[in-house]
C-alpha cells in the first residue's frame, strides 16, 4: 500500500515552515503528491484513507550514526572506563559475532527504531550485508558501510578482502530503493592514513558516501596529533579527505579553526550527544558547528553506548545539554534542532528528496498521538515534540508510502521471532 | 483492592540488593507483608493475583521538586532568556491561575506522573490544598507546600494569610497516609531571610519539612552575595536553617565549602538536571553531592521547564550528563541513580517507609515491561532501567497496594474530563 491519504490535526512540513492544521497528505507510488486543506478523499478511490485524529504527522526522523546490531550487546558492561569497557568487554565478546547473529541483532535494532519513529539510519559495523537484508525487510531506509580497519575483521578477513565487500555491497545495492553504501574507513586511528585515501577513492569512484569517526576521545586527538603532527580534522582536510560526502561521526573534540574547514568543505556531521556523555567522552560544539553553517544531524550511535536507539529522546539531550552548558537558554531553539533531526539528518544519509513533508517528496512520515498527557496543552507543536514527545506517542512510522508501524503495530516483523532469536544469541555473547 | 500477590520475572527491591528472579510480593492491607521465591498464592484468597511475566517491579519512582500544576503553561513559551521566559511569558499568566485551574493542573500532571511510573512527588506551587485534592483523587503520594512570597499571591494574598494557609494544610493533612505537608519559603531573593526564619519556625513547630529553591541560577548567588555578604548556603547555615527537615531545590551554584556544610547538617537536595540545562541554569556537582554522602533525590521541576514528569528520563540525563561533563564513564553507576530516584527520594518527600520492596515497607511500586524492543537483551536490570527504559515500558504504577495503573490504563482519573478541562484552561491561558 503506497497510495495514501493521511488526515492529521497537524503536520509539521519542515523547520522553516508554520504546522498546518487540519490538512490532507495524498501520497501516490510512495510520493508525496500534494498537501491540502481541502481534498476530497473520494476522488482517490485507489488510496487508503487514514484519519488521524489527535495526530501530529512530522517528516520521518533519521538517526546517521549507528551500529545498531550491538543490540545484542547492549547493557552487557556499564560504567566502566572506556579502556576496559571496550578492551574486556566489548572487543572480546565482537569476536563471537557471525552473520547470522548480525542479521538478528539489526532486526531488534529495525523494530526499535521502528517503535521509535525513526525513518532512516546510518549504520557502519560488520557484516553490513546482513545488516541490509535486514534492513529491507524492515522496510527502513539506511546508509550503510562496512567497517573497515587495518587488522583483520571477523566478517572480511584482511583489509584487501574488506575493500572487495564494500565493492560488492557497492554494485549489489547500486539504485536500491532503501540502501545506499557507504565507504566505512573506522577511525584514523584503526586505519592508516593510506587506508582512509583508499577508501576516499572508492567513494569517488561511486560516488557514494565515506563515514568516519572523528574526534570522538580526546585520547584520539592525542594519538593523531602525535602521529601526524595534526589533528584529525586538519589531516583529513590536508589530504583531501574533507567534502560534501564525508560523514564525520562525534567531532567533540574540535577547534573552531576545525569547524570552518568543516564548514568550507561541506563536510556533514553525526551529532551523538548521548553516547558521548555516557562514555565520557565530552561535549561536542553544537552551536559552533550550526552558527557555522555546517550540516549536523543526530546519531544514537550503537545501543551498547545510549542504550537506545531513540531519536526523540537525543533531540531533547542535544538541545537541553547545549543549553545548559552555555548557560544560554534560547539557542538551539526547537525549529533548529527538529531541523538537524529531519532535513539535515536526510541529506547526511543521501537520501535528498526526504527529510521534508514536501511534493514530490518521499512520504518518510512519522505520527505521533497528541492525546497523551505529556502533549497536553499543546501550545506550539515544535515544543511539543522536542521537549515533551516520547516514544510512548508514536503510532505509525511510515517509508515510502508503506506503514511500518500501524496504530502501534509493527508490520513487516515477527517480533516473537526476534525476541527468541535474541534472548538465544544472548546467552551466546555473555 | 489493598492485598495483592504479584508474581513478575524480575524484582529490583533496592540499589543495595540483587536484582531477584521469578519471586512473588505479597502485599497485605497496602504493605509489603513477604517477598518469596515460593509462595502458594492459593493460601490467600483474599489476594488478587497478578501474575507479570516479561516484567520488572521497582520500588516506585520519586519526583522531589515540581510544580505540577505548571502543566497548564507547557510548551507556551520556549527557548527564550531568563528574564523574558518569566517575566514576560510566565508570570503574566500565573496571574490568571485559580484555584480551579490549579486543580486540573494538578489533575493532568497526576495523571502523566502515573503513566510514568511515579508513586510520590514533591510540590510548590499555588493553591496548594487543590493540588492536595487532586493528589488525593489520583491516589498518589506528595509533599505539599504553599509557596510563600514576600509579595502578594494569587492565592493567599498577603504574606502573613500565607502563613495561615499553611497552617491550615499543616492541620487539615496531618496524620493523611497519602499527603504530607511542607513549609515553602520560596528561594532568598522572593522571601526576606525574616520569612525564611519564621517559615523554619512553622516548620519545627509542625515536625514539617521546609522547601525552599536554592542556588538555582548563577544571578541568584550573585543577588543573595551582594545583600548578605554571604552565599546562600552559607547564609542558611549561619542562621541554622540547614538540618535533615530542609530539603533543597537545585543546588546547582554551590562550593566545595557549601558541599560540605549540607552533608554535615543532612540537608536533603533536589537534583534537577534536565530544567537546570534547559533553563541554561547550570549543572549542579551531583558526584560531589553524593560522595560527600549528601541525601540527594531527583526532580523533574515543573512543566513548564523540563516539560516533562518522567523520573525515569531524568535519570538517565542524571547519570549521562555528570559522566560527560567529568569525562569519567564510571560514576554516577546505574545503581547510584536508581538509590536517588526511589529510596532517596522517599526520604526526601518524608515517607521514610518507602522507597525499597522491603517487609513492612508501603507497597509502592512501578511495574515494567521487558518485552519492549529496547529491553532486549536484558542482561543487566538496572543497565536496563537506567539507560535503556522509557514511559512506554510502564504497564502497571502501584500506591499503598492501590493500582494508579493497571496494565497501561489509568484507574482512578476521567481522562476525557481532564482533556477537556486542560483544552478549555488553554484557551484562558494563552
Amino acid at each position: 500500500m503506497n497510495n495514501l491519504i493521511l488526515n492529521p490535526e497537524i503536520i509539521i512540513p519542515s523547520a522553516q515552515q508554520d504546522p498546518l492544521y487540519n490538512h490532507y497528505i495524498l501520497i501516490t507510488d510512495g510520493k508525496i503528491e500534494k498537501i491540502s486543506s481541502n481534498l476530497n478523499p473520494g476522488i482517490y478511490p485507489g488510496h487508503k484513507l487514514i484519519p488521524l485524529p489527535s495526530s501530529l504527522v512530522i517528516p520521518g526522523l533519521v538517526n546517521t550514526h549507528s551500529h545498531i546490531a550491538m543490540t545484542v550487546l547492549r547493557g552487557i558492561a556499564e560504567d566502566l572506563p572506556l579502556e576496559s569497557w571496550l578492551n574486556e568487554n566489548i572487543f572480546p565478546r565482537e569476536k563471537k559475532l557471525t552473520s547470522e547473529i548480525i542479521y538478528w541483532g539489526s532486526m531488534l535494532g529495525c523494530w526499535e527504531m521502528i517503535s521509535s519513529g525513526i525513518t532512516c539510519f546510518s549504520d557502519m559495523y560488520l557484516f553490513e550485508d546482513a545488516v541490509a537484508q535486514a534492513t529491507v525487510k524492515s522496510g527502513l531506509k539506511a546508509l550503510l558501510g562496512e567497517g573497515l580497519f587495518d587488522f583483520p575483521s571477523p566478517n572480511y578477513g584482511n583489509l584487501a578482502q574488506g575493500f572487495k565487500y564494500t565493492q560488492y555491497l557497492l554494485e549489489k545495492y547500486s539504485d536500491h530503493q532503501l540502501i545506499n553504501i557507504s565507504v566505512d574507513p573506522h577511525t584514523l586511528y584503526t586505519c592508516s592514513l593510506n587506508t582512509v585515501i583508499k577508501a576516499k577513492n572508492m567513494a569517488d569512484k561511486y560516488n557514494a558516501m565515506l563515514s568516519i569517526h572523528i574526534s570522538e576521545t580526546k585520547n584520539e586527538n592525542e594519538l593523531i596529533s602525535s602521529k601526524y603532527g595534526k589533528t584529525p580534522v586538519q589531516l583529513m582536510y590536508d589530504n583531501q579527505l574533507l567534502d560534501d560526502r564525508l560523514l564525520a561521526a562525534h567531532c567533540v573534540w574540535i577547534s573552531d579553526r576545525e569547524i570552518e574547514l568543516l564548514a568550507q568543505t561541506e563536510t556533514k556531521v553525526s551529532h551523538c550527544p548521548v553516547s558521548n556523555l555516557k562514555l565520557g567522552s565530552g561535549i561536542a560544539p553544537l552551536s559552533k558547528l550550526l552558527k557555522n553553517q555546517v550540516t549536523v544531524s543526530l546519531g544514537t550511535d550503537g545501543p551498547a553506548s545510549n542504550n537506545r536507539l531513540d531519536i526523540l529522546q537525543d533531540m531533547k539531550f542535544a538541545a537541553i545539554l547545549e543549553k545548559g552548558i552555555h548557560l544560554d537558554p534560547q539557542y538551539p531553539n526547537a525549529r533548529t534542532i527538529f531541523k538537524i533531526a529531519t532535513e539535515n539528518g536526510a541529506l547526511c544519509t543521501g537520501f535528498p528528496k526526504s527529510g521534508m513533508i514536501k511534493q514530490g517528496y518521499d512520504a518518510d512520515l512519522t505520527v505521533l498521538d497528541i492525546s497523551q498527557p505529556n502533549a497536553l496543552p499543546l501550545y506550539d507543536p515544535f515544543n511539543y515534540l522536542i521537549y515533551a514527545a516520547s516514544v510512548k506517542d508514536v503510532t505509525h512510522t511510515i517509508v515510502n508510502g508503506n506503514i511500518l508501524m500501524d496504530n502501534r503495530k509493527i508490520q513487516h516483523l515477527d517480533i516473537d521471532e526476534i525476541t527468541a532469536k535474541i534472548k538465544e544469541i544472548s546467552k551466546i555473547i555473555s
